[in-house]
């Protein structure tokens, strides 16, 4: 609750229970947390639980936070008794947006306004789905990515009539309860991740309707090629070290020309000094002036270990 | 040489010294080839050697092959002698293409034309390079991603007059080299990975232009998103097993709508029935119809392994 501290938060509600909701629950009963599911339908319990069970003995070989325990799980098909303990409620049903705007409004009623209801909408504005919602300024956007108990992402923002409080609030919840939250400037479609993944998605998808790669091809090429990195660093930081000694400014002056050349349908924007400012300040920001020996050797450790994976993986 | 087997291949001479030759030169010597390397002026030396010297300590962690050793390693400034006793040759000079022609003129005449001369060019077309070589049946573009040590992706493609033989060839070397080469259908603009790549780079440019997203930003939702997965599966294996047990199908289905949403600026190809098929039965054959199980488990256990590298490297 908004009135708690983040770290104090003990009982949190998941609303949904497909791999989303569920992927949310195991992540939460790993962090120790006792964990209630809103099934809207009894017939979802068995897949929920093979999803927990699987899910376990991931979370077991990372490291479970002490306390944590598959005991601390409950599920229930009542929304009311699911969420009338909670002290947090995540919120992952289907992305329909007429659905989502009855279940805020149902909760807007029944849940103490000081309860954060984050949702983990990929696609729809939390203005909308919170637009029949009596008590709207806790609800906000907390989009994960998939599995949610793997990878730490979480994209948020408010609707116009969420508090800044509340996106304050959850954005310290949410790293207190192991997961690295992103609070965006502005309300982009696709927020950031997906809009990336997306990019490389479509022009994966002109290749092969062109002819001009098979779809194994596409894959070897980035598992093989700059998947690893991605593992390890953004875009924006493999081209700082790229770069060499003059990290993003070099790279920006010898490569900038290439934005021209068709590499990718995707148009590139001009490459304004306010732009190349903004990407070589942005830089050397993130990685609090690190010099290229570091953060090359940051990248080839992280190779090596990567490289070790794909190794064992490949004699299975 | 083409009259031996790829398996005999002994003695590499890899011409040009900076991050790419010199990295091809430490894959080579892992690998536990005699390696002579060309330097375009003698002053390159001492940065070389510091590059082989750093990277054979990542190359000595992920294992060495039998026989490798720094002392199989020699390198000098006259480019008849780099390359008389060559069985292999590997080109990694700048991407000037007056200089490639000039380069590949020369060597066409001194070198054996039984030896194969692959060019790491990135951006340039073999029948353009090879255009002033009086023996360019075995000159190839192979395309590696940096560092050539330790990303094993090798993109080929010849020009107008390779020999198809030279590819068949020179693929079968570099798998028994320890790469992994991809021969390219077409020769399109910046390769495969690169294009991939370079869509996701646009995309992240306009972000930051539009003030929609901050550099550091862009960096953490890929790392603590979709990069991971990157690092184990391919855009289309990813969506493949997103689409739980339906596979690829189920994916397209459902979310191929969302093609038409502005989820990045690069527009998406129409999915005709065709390109539905292609990708459906692309991704079957690539995973040799593994089931969502098996499939999802290899996902998981890879993110566990890359989750414990990085709670490592977050404690260093």
């Amino acid at each position: 609750m908004l009135d708690q501290r983040p770290e104090d938060i003990r009982r949190i509600t998941c609303i949904g229970a497909g791999p989303i909701g569920g992927g949310w629950a195991a992540h939460f009963l790993a962090q120790g947390y006792q964990v209630t599911s809103y099934l809207h339908d009894e017939s979802e319990h068995q897949a929920l639980t093979r999803l927990l069970e699987t899910a376990w003995l991931s979370l077991k070989k990372i490291g479970l936070a002490e306390g944590a325990s598959l005991d601390k799980f409950t599920w229930t098909t009542d929304l009311a008794k699911a969420t009338q303990e909670a002290e947090f409620i995540q919120e992952s049903i289907p992305e329909v947006l007429a659905l989502k705007q009855e279940l805020y409004r149902k909760l807007g009623e029944i849940v103490d306004p000081r309860v954060v209801i984050a949702s983990s909408t990929s696609g729809l504005s939390m203005t909308d789905i919170q637009a029949k919602c009596s008590t709207p300024e806790r609800t906000v956007i907390a989009h994960p990515f998939n599995p949610p108990y793997l990878l730490p992402l979480v994209e948020m923002i408010g609707g116009e009539k969420t508090s800044p409080k509340t996106v304050e609030w959850t954005e310290q919840f949410y790293r207190v309860a192991g997961k690295e939250p992103l609070v965006m400037k502005k309300e982009i479609p696709g927020f950031i991740a997906t809009r990336l993944q997306e990019a490389i998605w479509r022009e994966a998808l002109h290749m092969v309707a062109n002819g001009e790669a098979t779809v194994e091809q596409i894959d070897q090429a980035v598992v093989n090629g700059p998947g690893p990195r991605w593992a390890l660093m953004g875009p924006c930081e493999i081209f700082h070290v790229g770069g060499g000694e003059g990290g993003m400014a070099n790279c920006l002056d010898q490569f900038g020309p290439a934005l021209k050349l068709p590499w990718t349908r995707l148009v590139a924007p001009e490459l304004t000094p306010e732009l190349r400012k903004a990407m070589i300040d942005g830089c050397i920001e993130m990685t609090k002036g690190k010099d290229f020996a570091s953060l090359s050797k940051k990248m080839n450790d992280g190779l090596v270990e990567i490289a070790k994976i794909k190794r064992a993986n490949k004699h299975e």
